[in-house]
């Protein structure tokens, strides 16, 4: 991660919130609540107790504050591309891990992913998030034709529309999900999973072992497997 | 919808855009740009090209503007739940219709919704307009509670869980959409229809024509079942 991150020795004795770490959680905060563009330096510097020449001994100014939130974020989504679960084993299997691993790091990093998501290219940073973002959904895509390509028939829903739906639904849990209120993230993290690729494939692609059982019990007669519920 | 919408005269005989349509859209495209609380009616008029005095021709002020916009947004999408595809026919139906028109609303009136789904509850009316959202959110939830229970087995998510996330897919169209590249809406809407409900009701419930037509002729015999590559 870039800039200046490491709590430096705080030579005023004054509260443990100075150090840089705790002044970029403040600071994230209030551009998630404020706007970024919105926030003058004056607001953070309020807002964590302290005066703005403090902030500057951490941050050569909010730039730079932007870019160390932000590069956390990204750090976090691109480290998933190299776990061993996206690199290893059949396409889908690797395309599932990923799906469930950023909503996994979007709900511990969730003020920074939700910074991340809200920028708007107004600034040289912030285009260079977009950018990096941009990366991001182009290598997930790229995974989403590997696992098409794997299973032959493709999937419902063209790859380039079905990697920005299912991270826009990934994405979308910064809007309501909040750790204060005991919600489980790997709980989260597995519905979009399965909301995303039992319906990825199509309507025979999501067949599984109950399915698979039941049809290899199947009855040789149209109409047993109707009275059944099957067709 | 509320408000002084219809173009009034225009006394001073300059530009057409200056009647509070356009100027309604001039100002919606600022707000999502800029933000809305970043941005005064000073920005406002000057994007239009008017004065300040001519916006208070039409609007009171910057709150009413909001009000007519995001107003225009939550009307487009409680009226889906009115359309008859909405009212009639099975519960798993009914709830598809509104996700696929749901979706469609949102192309069609993109810079509204767009703005309605950043409003952060700084102000009475993103109070009100996050407000009439959750009772959106509330319907179109039990509409899957609906028909989960229809369907006797329930979906394979939790039905709240999976209404926040089949609507965040939904919303997280606005990041990227823009008709002016001549993106299907259509095709769009189908998508997410097609990822979020065949995948919805778990591992055997996307079941369609194809894998009926393949029950139907199952073997009796599992191993040729699995031969075939069923199983």
């Amino acid at each position: 991660m870039a800039g200046k991150q490491a709590p430096t020795s705080n030579r005023s004795g004054t509260r443990s919130n100075h150090d840089a770490e705790s002044l970029l959680a403040v600071a994230v905060e209030v551009f998630n609540r404020r706007g970024y563009d919105g926030t003058s330096m004056a607001e953070v510097a309020r807002a964590a107790g302290i005066t703005k020449s403090t902030i500057y001994h951490h941050f050569s100014g909010k730039e730079q504050i932007l870019r160390v939130a932000v590069s956390r974020a990204l750090d976090g989504l691109f480290s998933v591309l190299d776990e061993r679960g996206a690199k290893t084993g059949p396409a889908d299997q690797r395309l599932r891990h990923v799906v469930v691993s950023t909503a996994l790091t979007l709900t511990r990093e969730l003020p920074y992913v939700t910074l991340l998501l809200r920028v708007r290219g107004n600034t040289p940073t912030e285009v260079w998030a977009m950018d990096r973002r941009r990366e991001f959904d182009r290598l997930v895509a790229g995974m989403v034709d590997a696992a098409a390509a794997a299973r032959g028939g493709g999937p419902a829903v063209d790859p380039r529309l079905a990697t920005r739906l299912i991270f826009g639904m990934v994405n979308s849990i910064t809007e309501w999900y909040r750790p204060d209120r005991g919600e489980d993230s790997g709980q989260v993290a597995e519905a979009v999973a399965v909301i995303a690729l039992e319906g990825l494939w199509g309507k025979d692609g999501g067949i599984g072992a109950e399915l698979q059982a039941r049809l290899r019990d199947a009855p040789s007669s149209p109409s047993a497997a109707r009275q059944r519920g099957i067709s």
